[in-house]
């Protein structure tokens, strides 16, 4: 039942954007409900709020449904370290589609993916990576972010992934 | 006009998935009009299918929309070496929505973009890499063959992309 | 005995392809009794089977006897950071002839093997990568498997490795 | 007389920043007068201001003094390999104080730096890669472009750097 309701959205969504992609002439470049650098920009603008509400200089990206970076901002005085971080954090969380936090849970010594962060050109296993779902309930990328502790991370990037989703 | 229809384009995706999102309970994994599984294997079968025909093994690989490893098939006797050129040819095209063969022309010495082959990590300008455009003309990823002459390739890979072109 | 049988599996085989590469022209390509493209294709509908039956969907990643990629599936909303786990799983498993379950264990912390995942560019020590045994009892390469827990990776990889053991 | 002007620009700057660091308590984390993110996102506004105008779907990067990432955008529709690219052309800019254009002429085959683009982990060797140079005429970074064809990239990564040079 479920499925055949998706069924019947993706069909409507084709017909939606067949007539769209025929009038454009050329093909359409990105998938529809991908995440938008105004989208993006409004994450990164609420993560830094944030940022600065608790004083702690962060490195914030963004990727999208693709996990392809999409928008990042380091703040003044953020470590040079964590641009690599932030970013990876991000690619992580929508390469699983969870949390760096709870993804690193699995990842502890004697627990089930115990060596994991070795995989993927290196993974992030600790908090400050979240989904960014969309008001429809689609994944539609990740942010991460690093700077500070990583409650403070995860609490920026949470602070982020708000902007998007209501 | 043409920015106006795809916004109703998108307006009514939209509301389609949020119907199918809502009922669904956790969020959508994918965005709507990716690459099926089912796609990419019949990209993979009808390139075979051409590459028999030519009597040349070859290695071919096919991504999604973004970019990501969606299928994969090395015919007995096929270069080994070929694995991460298919590969590569199906990321370069799809980084930069054109063929390898329209980027390589770009990237001859003394043209404008010679030397791109040393970004990304390494990508291929030669022809066999293509694009995959499905029925309602909306770019869902790209197919990378390698093996023969390049025109071999490239001729495998067409075969290939004609799979979901109608 | 066992080993007699196989001995003379491999003389017949030998045989049979020293004939047909002296019929070809040129020096044989593939070694005799390597993995097929039918082979790993088998391995990977098996494996999709078992997938669909539990309701995971996975990234299965086949690798020859020479620990090169042969074939690859992304089943549709399987994990985007599983291509390169799936892949690794199966060539990690092919590279030290064992599960990679039978691998992890050795490289927990304070076992011999701890800290063996950072080689060979990040091996995968846990669950869901194994052996490829035909039915001569050879080792012809190896199925990895990724997009669940590591005891359901695994039980899709073993149901892929039947396909071709008998 | 201007490399007066710039010494007591620099001797002013010093002195406040150590009355500032003096009063911290910690030491100062970033060089006196390196760009700040403030700095960084006027010139992503600017370069973005002049891809719109000019209608071509950019990938806009920023880098501080120290050649390490700063600011990031990616516009709707854009290449995605552009977001390697428009980030090498950043760095090599700045790697090297002058534009990825300058150096691209000087490493053609037959040119004194033929290959160099195989250093660094990969260098751009093309247009689209411009220095930060801010009103005291110190380089503080190097803003990368890259989207449309060489000349489009640079046009917008001028635009972009204008934002800080007055």
């Amino acid at each position: 039942m479920n499925t055949l309701r998706i069924r019947i959205a993706t069909i409507l969504c084709i017909l939606a954007f067949t007539a769209s992609a025929a009038l454009a002439g050329g093909p359409q470049k990105t998938l529809p409900g991908d995440l938008s650098l105004t989208q993006a920009q409004a994450v990164l603008a609420a993560a830094q709020a944030k940022a600065l509400a608790i004083k702690v200089p962060m490195n914030i990206a963004v990727v999208d449904a693709g996990g392809n970076l999409k928008a990042f901002a380091r703040m003044d005085d953020a470590f040079i370290g964590s641009i690599d971080i932030a970013t990876r954090k991000a690619t992580t969380a929508r390469f699983f589609n969870m949390s760096t936090r709870a993804l690193g849970a699995a990842a502890q010594p004697g627990q089930p993916l115990f060596g994991i962060e070795a995989t993927n050109g290196g993974l992030v296993i600790f908090a400050g990576g979240v989904l960014l779902v969309d008001k429809h309930n689609v994944i539609v990328g990740a942010v991460g972010v690093s700077g500070g502790s990583v409650d403070e991370d995860e609490s920026v990037a949470l602070a982020g992934a708000a902007a998007i989703a209501k």
